[in-house]
């Protein structure tokens, strides 16, 4: 694959130490080029794949295989679908591995097993792949833009989902060259920003004898050398689609004669905002898409909203999502519209198990590079690896969402938001260490 | 051209009488199956050449020369022409001709003189030939559905322009078959859906010389066999855009810090509809399109607006504006977004000349199937034959814009809007006859 | 009654002529300086009894001899009329008179017949007296600021129903001196501004036997010296009253409790204005007075909103009304409140007789200080003179409205509205003259 | 003063315990029949002063004296306080102690000094005394309609003030039956509702001495039994009024030439309930109270909010107040009317000392009636007791916020709210006991 930059040394992996840094930062800058939003992390996967094959592991799932592929939510149309796998396959990704994913069924599982692995425990680690449906800035202040790794899709790793795949790499590669004696299953997950990946890889049967899990994510405004041994506050969220339809007309011949469906998009947007604070904790809203009508001088007949409810607890995302719902279908029926809702994606909320926590605050300020770690933080926002932490939970096993601090210039999800590639190695090291700590000593659930 | 309709006796034109109601319709059902939007109408401009050829014409102005190039509004980008444009040549139009219309430039100006043109007058009969962006009614009461010519490129002739190019042709016809003297300019005109195509044409030198200009309408709610002298009541109209800029983040994680454009369109499509009527005259407001956002976690940095205002007069249209310009910027700054504002198209009021009007009153009841004859009549809505009608009078000239009613099924812009294919010869008769009066009466201006 | 004017001469009334302009003068600034919102001009009715009285007429009805009763719209709460009444007798009105009017039936009918009146005809002139809610200015500029007859109630005559009653009582006096043979009847009508008192006094049984009904109103934009033999486009109106009632709770500690009544409120005035204007002619909307809630920091429980919905025709009214009913409906629901509707006040439009306004038409620009007749225009704002209109002409009777124009510095409505006073003695002999020309010309309704 | 309730055995009061339960809920339910918003408690104050004399008090400071007058925010105007003052008097207040509190200088504070006082602490306890603005409940199930000491005031205790005035009494009677020694300040604080009392008792000079100030609540939903020994949690807040200002017109005749104050009230309504949550804590916002207009014809020229935004720290208020600030500017300017923005009132944040608060969790359970102590609670909710708080925190001085739980029918500020009469006793005993504790173990700021 003539895109990929050179692998100098890969005949040779090391043995003895953490994957070399430059090879973690020619992936993390790699996939930064190749940003694929959810479900169509073609590039991304294969590329993850090549990876995984060099190390070598014993068992690779790939998209059907790797998913329950029914509990797959916003999932793209088959148009769009297609668009994504050709700009893949011209980025260099293996045709073959490609058509493994077909339909959009991208991500991956590989399960490596070392030493009397049977007397040893399961460990799993979760990272997400997926990029954001946004533009990446231009400016020179920005470093992808001033080296040269920009994204080349148009849409863009602002979220850091690069600096986690290459996370699963660097483990992988450290847990091998370990004593480590057990398995230990890497979840390359898709579509975590649409809430899309966790449920259908939580039920895809890898995790059923799961004994650890861990989850990880960079950044959220923790600075480089800065690590959180649990990250909890996870939001659930039901991300909604609202679809209003009126009647067309003619603006300036017959302007009563329409049935305005921006207008009751625009009352809905107005309203949802204004839904009311809670006392009982944290509560989100967003209205984060629309569009509707078709030109200028006909009376809207058709408009959408894409947008989320999120609250601290199920309870409160439930009274969020009850209002969000009246609103819209009054907001249709004031303008005489009908609104057709659906759910695009659902999270619930999750807490990190103590003993991993314990477990991690303990060895954290060992790690190389780390000079402040925090026992637990809140994240004051989603993300679908609670399907899978509550998954595991439920059955006996332990989960934990550690955090990586990473300095990053703009927000996540803004055009300069970029990841401080020092704490590649730092966050390689912290989920080793994890994984050793974790297999040496065992700790049981409450 | 293998999509057309068979046409028999095309090598044996009709010498002695109107154009077979036959080639009438199926003209009109082959152009109404090929919709195409403003300034992407390759197919249908290739169409009429083809005809306009057969017939015979002394001069034939293609696309650039057809037009004042620079004043075009409200024109796409090439990826959308391009797009239209291979769409034309799959359905058979010309290469060449297409060719000739590079950029958009669609439409065309023949002129036929005839007998001893030099004392005779110089008419202008102009036809608009553009399509709705919208999709087309597939229920089986809809005649273009039942009867196998509904639209084939997702947009829709919602508003009777196949009609009325029909009508060019077919007046050309009956002219060439009468004993007219003098000059007839037959203008095919793109783009009036957008308010885009007549500045252009009235600029493009073709009517400097012309004594008498006529437009004409299907529909506006009369019935088959009524007709109207003289069309009034244009309303004044300029289309707006408006781009609101704000700033992205995580809408879970940071709420507080992103400048939500698409609270700021909200906001402002709810006070747009409610600027204040005026006791004046009337007035118009549609926000016709919108857009905005890109993710559901994503608090939306960019929303636009397309719309439009109205009034009677240029006054009434200049209140609309400001107080619409004020909303918009308002609303941007409660956001704390940044609102750009520009004219998409604009168009002035005019009124149809009495000369004509009097003249097409005396005889237009005579003319077959015709069996009401209104004087005049409001139209209630925009036109952009407006800049063509203007530019004639203020050097002198007459105009007048016919109406020649036809029963629809649905209203003008909606998805089962029909043109009863009856009022075809009655179109092409009134408005030839029109000609024909006007070169034997040389009524002046007062 | 110490606080009028001093009355010289009225003792020995004028014989031969217009009632003099002083007393006009000094009557209209009486009334001015004694405004009396609708159903609470004791004060008003009672200083016109006194003119009355002083003229001399053959019947006197008062209060509940001169309407409907149990067809008064919008009358006040007892508080508010023990509050006007006493405020009435403190500016010296009647105790006798002001008792008679108790319970709010406020007005008066007087009837004077002169010479073989049985063959004459019955005439009736229509004047409306009451002021409207609003402060009036202070300004220097403003003569009853500067003149010292500005407002002393806090109410203001500022729609020139002063002038109104001004005339009625002009007229008296002049058709008192006049050879005029027949039956002349004045309304002074109560309750105008809230289009309340029409229907009451249309149906209290004086109205039967009029032959010609006339009505009049000052000013309209046009100036003075111009008149307009009838006026047209009264726009048919409904008055709406919209309680909302939700569920109070504290705003800082149970935000989510509550079913805030405000917010609906609000989204229902955004809506109201928002309703699309129609094609068929001029509609009207205003939410013209609102109000609820108790204190910061509780949930608003109660709101109310007072507005009104106007129409060219009374099938454009109903468009308003329907669409204002679904958007107070909608708004209540999306807050889960309860919206209570009711009707305040309702009017239909209605026409001028054609031979009235020829008439007045033919000998008005012989009146002295007239130098423009219009012969109709259109009032664009509604008016209850219409039910008293619509039920002469049904039975048979002639109606028309005149306008006598007045220079008003400020907008009708507004605080610096005024009425130039020597439009009085031109209103007084239009009117005149009008009632004279009809019992020499007796025209029938066609 | 007849309207008292008998008072057996007031000329023999109680010498070794507590405050007879009989004599607390007789004063509760009196204080509840009476309810007066802020800087109207001339009754309650009265009738506090009346129970304060029974007991004997060494020093006694009414109105100015108790108050920095002019740091009071929020009194009303001189008709409404005129209003106030005569219904007190009406309701058996004693005339002399009215004229004391003249220009709503209402609230005292009584001064008890015992044993060998000079060389004991000073302790101050704050209890508010102001009733809510609002309607009281008259179901049957509601305690005070049913048991006859439903409000007569047309305002309503339904936040409890009439409990915590009952336990400033019963504080003070069973620590003169007690051995402290020391000093007492009791502070009867007005206008908390209004957040405008705080201040100016807060900078009076009473609490410049002060070693501990406790303040207490009931209910905050916390069940008869259950207490808090340590509320923090309070909202910092800012009540804020917005005066738009646009102009009239007649809205049928000239609807475009007003300015629309109403519109403009409306879409910042809508938008300030819009303004984004804050991910660094809590906030709030409410439109508590608007109004405008005057009549349904006149295009409303003036409309008004009282609202708050409020915020778990300062910041975050003033987060929300720069958001507000800009919602009203550019809602004024969208519509083109002015807005005049003022502060009603404000306060800050504040927390309970960890010394006072372990004391209380110490022996909390002990009291009868307790059957549950928590530690700590948040109030979610505003208070202007951290007025004083921080004064005498920020003089090195400790202070608590304790809650009394009492099971509430309705929440607080609603109709239906009421307090059970059991939580008299135990709040007096838990406030007492908290005082002798205090002076026995003199605890010290960190």
């Amino acid at each position: 694959m003539s895109e990929h930059p050179p692998e100098e040394g890969s005949t040779d992996p090391p043995t003895d130490g953490p994957t070399a840094p430059d090879r973690l930062v020619a992936l993390r800058r790699d996939l930064h080029r190749h940003p694929e939003p959810a479900w169509r992390e073609f590039y991304t996967t294969a590329r993850i794949i090549e990876e995984l094959e060099r190390i070598g592991v014993d068992e690779l799932h790939v998209g059907p295989d790797a998913l329950a592929v029914d509990e797959r939510l916003n999932v793209p149309d088959d148009a769009e679908l297609a668009e994504w796998r050709e700009r893949a396959l011209e980025a260099g990704a293996d045709p073959e591995l490609v058509d493994r994913m077909a339909g959009g069924n991208t991500g991956a599982v590989a399960v490596r097993r070392q030493g009397d692995h049977e007397t040893g425990p399961t460990m799993a680690l979760r990272v997400d792949i997926d990029g954001l449906p946004r533009a990446e800035s231009t400016a020179d202040a920005h470093l992808p833009a001033r080296e040269g790794f920009r994204s080349e899709t148009g849409a863009m790793h602002a979220c850091g989902h690069d600096a986690h795949a290459t996370f699963g790499i660097g483990v992988l590669d450290r847990v091998r060259a370990s004593d480590f004696e057990g398995t230990l299953k890497l979840l390359f997950q898709p579509a975590e920003e649409v809430i899309g990946g966790g449920k259908p890889l939580a039920r895809s049967g890898h995790l059923d004898d799961v004994d650890y899990l861990l989850a990880v994510h960079v950044g959220l405004d923790h600075p480089t050398g800065e690590v959180v041994a649990g990250i909890d506050g996870f939001l659930a969220v039901t991300q909604l689609r609202a679809a209003f339809s009126g009647e067309g007309g003619h603006a300036g011949a017959r302007p009563e004669e329409g049935r305005n469906a921006i207008q009751a998009l625009a009352t809905a947007v107005q309203n949802l905002y204004a839904i009311p604070r809670h006392s009982e904790g944290v509560t989100r809203v967003n209205a984060g898409q629309v569009g509707g009508g078709t030109a200028t001088n006909i009376i809207p007949e058709a408009a959408h909203l894409e947008g989320e409810v999120r609250g601290e607890t199920t309870d409160l995302r439930e009274y969020m999502d009850d209002r969000a719902r009246q609103v819209i279908a009054s907001a249709a029926e004031m303008h005489s519209c009908e609104a057709d809702l659906s759910i695009k994606g659902q999270a619930p909320s999750a807490a990190s198990d103590e003993a991993i926590v314990d477990l991690v605050h303990g060895f954290a300020d060992g790690v190389e590079g780390v000079d402040s770690v925090l026992r637990r933080d809140d994240l004051g926002g989603s993300e679908d690896a609670t399907e899978l932490m509550r998954y595991v939970q439920e059955r006996g096993g332990l989960a934990a969402y550690l955090c990586v601090g990473t300095d990053h210039p703009g927000g996540h999800h803004t055009a300069t938001f970029d990841v401080d590639e020092r704490s590649l190695p730092i966050g390689v090291e912290l989920l080793t260490g994890t994984v050793l700590a974790l297999a040496r000593e065992r700790p049981a659930a409450d």
